[in-house]
């Protein structure tokens, strides 16, 4: 089978692939708080069944997973118990230095599997730097920026569900039942919290707390007591499951096109 | 006049201003090729001109503009003779001294003012940080993410018009014509560049070179032998006044919410 | 059961913990080559099995195990294909981080479990700094040094075993024999190898490459030229579960004794 | 023209540039408290005085000028509000990355044309590692170096007049009228401050504030409450416009001086 | 003689030494706290000592001798006055500048002589960086770790006598005796202190003091009040001869074998 | 007496002292090539006498001094063989540890006694940069600037004669005859290199090689291939002799004005 971890092979193994196209795949979660009812490791764990079920159905293209990243950038959450956060500059050196690693290795293409949004921006200038630096070809999946489109057509839930809410709850309670606590309905986060971000932005045009384009940057008790910015009492298994699923398909259906793109192909 | 400038007061003015509501505003420029026929301090000029027409129309907002960042982070061009760039580092201690100078001095808004899309993921995590460290409340403005909307649904125009192109040329012409070089025709960019771009993404569905949800980090020489990225050849003066008229108009209304803006605010 | 994963609990179940006695541990491996014939994941793996181990024997001690450090400090080893290593500066903001997020949600006790001997030195400076900085009452725990003492008292083994040898393949053919390859046999490392250091250290009193006193500082090529320091070719599946159980009885011994101690206890 | 603003040149103007001779010249200002009379930007505001005159007066140098550095290392001063400072190691960063992309374009010659005294120390160490790192002939001229000689012969003016006094009030008065507060009289500095100075150096041979040799390193709240070291109330811009005439004078001198300057030239 | 003093030689004496077997020997002592009876530059000062014993003795191999690092890394000591230490990267950086300044001068073999025990972690990683990074040949002679073995059998002395006890005491009191305070009598340190830390690992078999399985890192004043860790009472001058002179035959013995050591020594 | 060395102090004896008036002094001298007649320690060698000097001549000013730092910065040298050269970080931090080190034990006046000119303008930011974070009051006293005065005036001696030339090799003849080599005749230096650099600073009026105001910053190889810079030829131990005797005598002066030194001080 083409999907194999890199922690499972030997020196002599790795030396034997076939470094051109053979995608090194670097997932990242996190350690940071998700409420009182998702564990710490929810990025961590999600990206890992991610990893799982894509190893399953990736098909015929070359690809080594390294282990998953467990801490990253999740100073936003540092006033919860139980969040672990790097600096920034210590994940830069972390990325760099696996890359570098991966780099001398042989290897030429690199992908970032990400799944905690704190990550993007420093990953999207890492991605342009050891670009440079290493000459590798860098492909920065943002697998949390699939997380929303679909589910907020699931009848009128809130605009914000980024964070311990309805998406990550339903994922949680399709792919780790028993780790998800008993206590993670309507009193958490939705009305309140919703109820006081809605008051912060309310009448404004541009400003928006995921905006790109004119931003306000947040640390979680900027908006919430509870660490949940969303809904999670409206979470079902079973909506879980489908995007679990959906986020699989986009995935391997990305990590085809990683293993295929070249810069300025030659005409056929 | 509430518009002024940090550079032009004595710290006696500065120390008299109302602190809690006035904004600080830090314009962000660079100094990187811009295609053989637009000054390398294109981005610099640009926002320089916006700052000058939202100093005229922004009304009675409190409103201080520091003097613009003339360096950023540009080594996706630095191939080409010119560009000037910072290492990430060090564009994160420069916006990182200023920003603890802004605070040290007693206020309590800070708005990045962004015409250079390459910082925009440094200045995403630096938001967040500051608001961590200094505890002022922080606005991240990406004016270059509003250049193209508009523009593309003017007839035909390629899908990637990112630099040097269209639009940065037509706001040139309008705002500095003398600076605009004689060749920008037909010849530049257009149609080789934006075949060969084409070509690296032809049939990929994810894939994009500015995604956001699955990217490909790119340098300026995986895409161009001119630097440029777009079409300049379709650019026109009135065009550009335009785009300038709407980007002054975009700025001073953001700016007005960022002068309201409240985390939590309380009810009236 | 008191022995529970960090990542799997909440941020409510972390805040309510004892935070005066509860033990955290944080296992660190590696990813470097380890010979023809072993996955780059051996350190990782073993004190993966040793924790595994540990969290059904250790009893009423209470105990936060974090997740497993997969990348230290190899760069010994960074000739060989597969070895991903940290910058000796990397490390140590790695684990400061890591420390200062677990003093920071109030634990007192921080437990090193490190199966990684070239990380041994760094972790002493660490320790004693984090001391200093945190507060928190370090426990260092070097795994590996308890590898050697008995196995070389199993016929007439070498004297050096001390990477992907006869203990590190033994205890992988007992807790994971299908990533063993079949290619340990005796034409690897052992008599050339064994050889070339002997050769290296022949008359020498106080040189030795593994010495306190007077050391030689050695990156993997100045030894070997397959990576493998020692003689698998006498490894066996049950003398490396004896050596699995012995070394899962010296961390729960060495745990309990971290949880009980105190400086400076008052008289009882 | 020979002279030219870097900023307005494309990259391919700046690719066809004869490197050999040319000079690149990086104007260094600050934004510091100058007391209560005169702007925080009064060293940039001068030093771009200064440029704008040489321009008109150099004649067939070949010479760029970059933009002003507008922040320098100004943290003697930054109790008073407005001052904004970069850190030692932040100002190293932002001179030695426009110098690397100075020499990575191809040019020989730069020139750090210096109007903060607080950045000398390090603009002389950055020079001497500079031309170490890049090959670079470096220059490093010292612009405020040149206010004060003259000056101290008009009449029995203070021996102290180093900052916000007579002279950079006269060259303010000078070249930016309207940028002067009117409360620049008798009352600020001089007597009060001047009298505190020579208390503190009352007596001493060898010790002095600017000594070279034997010096006491100072912060701005040592002497002063009002931030001036000087005597603002003698200031009249016609001095200010001949000691402006004469500062742009030294400069095209010294501009001639650096564009014919070799190490071990060949005998004619 | 082949023994001398780097300080004392001239650019081309070091230039025409035999670069591929001379050893360059760095002596590392410190500026710590060492009780109220000796001086804080006890570590310098009998590392100083072997030196000069050790050129005396030698004989034949040669050998330069770089000054002694007069600071190293204390801050377990820095609670006490008169205690200079470097932060863990300032040590590094010091070490790899001094290393790297002797292979750039052509030399191969390069000795750490080091007499405090607080530097032995960060030393063995450096060894190793240097080994790899400027190809050097590294030697870690740590003085300090001879210093107890033989001194225990000295009756029933204190199992911990590792700082300002009876061996350092002895033997200053035989190299420097008017250095020593006439104060070293039992009411230092021993009984009291030792008592503390005997009470602290009372029943424990794997934590110890300084062990290196499993050992605590600590803080001067987590043991001591006085700073004593032994038992000076018992320090006698002869004692101290006979050690320092086990010492320098113990540095010599050791200094021949490192310039007679090769890897992978061709068969003769 | 109370001229003391710091290393031969207890942690009490340094406890007890008057921290508020006495004067901590910091010597720095160097390890750099010195030509191929002095030895590459001579700035070390020559600010040592001068401390043993000062010690004996300073009358009842309460002085401590540290040991002397052997390395500084001296890049500019470090093409030639044996000088040893920190990088200009790892000198700032080295200065930066030891100031706080003296700082967190209490004293208030802190000298730095310079031997090395290419460390002055460290120094000087250092200083202010001390002063700022410590509270410390520091004084920067440039030994080497007192060098040059009165030796220029013997006879027709070089312009510049600014290292190992006839001021240095004089002083070495009187402090250290036996260190000195022979062939310091005629043919070093002198008249060949003085000749090489008037070439080069010929016809210029303000391009100086030690200029303040307008520098070339430089490397020693940019001058001359022998190391020297000046005119050893005429060096004389009876000149050395007197000059060392001045230079005592200056040290005392200012070292009497340090302790008597108060900013604002009140009136009496």
């Amino acid at each position: 089978m083409p999907c194999r971890r890199w922690r499972d092979l030997s020196s002599l193994d790795l030396a034997s692939v076939d470094k051109d196209r053979t995608l090194v795949v670097l997932p990242i979660g996190s350690t940071e708080q998700h409420g009182p009812h998702l564990p710490v490791g929810t990025d961590t764990l999600i990206v890992e069944a991610v990893v799982e079920g894509t190893t399953q159905q990736l098909g015929d293209v070359e690809c080594l997973f390294l282990p998953t990243l467990w801490v990253s950038k999740s100073n936003e959450h540092s006033a919860f118990a139980g969040t672990i956060t790097f600096a920034r500059d210590t994940l830069c050196r972390v990325v760099e230095d696996i890359a570098e690693s991966v780099a001398r290795a042989g290897f030429r293409r690199l992908v970032f599997l990400n799944a905690h949004g704190g990550n993007a921006g420093l990953l999207d200038v890492l991605g342009r730097d050891l670009r440079q630096s290493t000459g590798l070809l860098l492909f920065d999946l943002e697998l949390w920026s699939f997380y929303t489109a679909q589910t907020l057509s699931e009848g009128a839930l809130p605009v914000l569900d980024i964070h311990a809410g309805y998406f990550e709850t339903s994922v949680m309670l399709a792919c780790y039942p028993s780790l998800v606590g008993e206590r993670f309905g309507g009193g958490l986060g939705s009305d309140r919290e919703r109820g006081k971000i809605a008051a912060s932005f309310d009448g404004f045009c541009y400003l928006t707390p995921d905006g790109k384009s004119a931003s306000v940057p947040w640390l979680t008790g900027d908006y919430t007591d509870d660490g949940v910015m969303g809904d999670p009492g409206q979470a079902r298994a079973e909506a879980g499951r489908r995007e679990y699923d959906r986020l699989v398909g986009i995935v391997c259906a990305v990590l085809r096109e990683c293993a295929a793109f070249e810069y300025r192909p030659s005409a056929s």
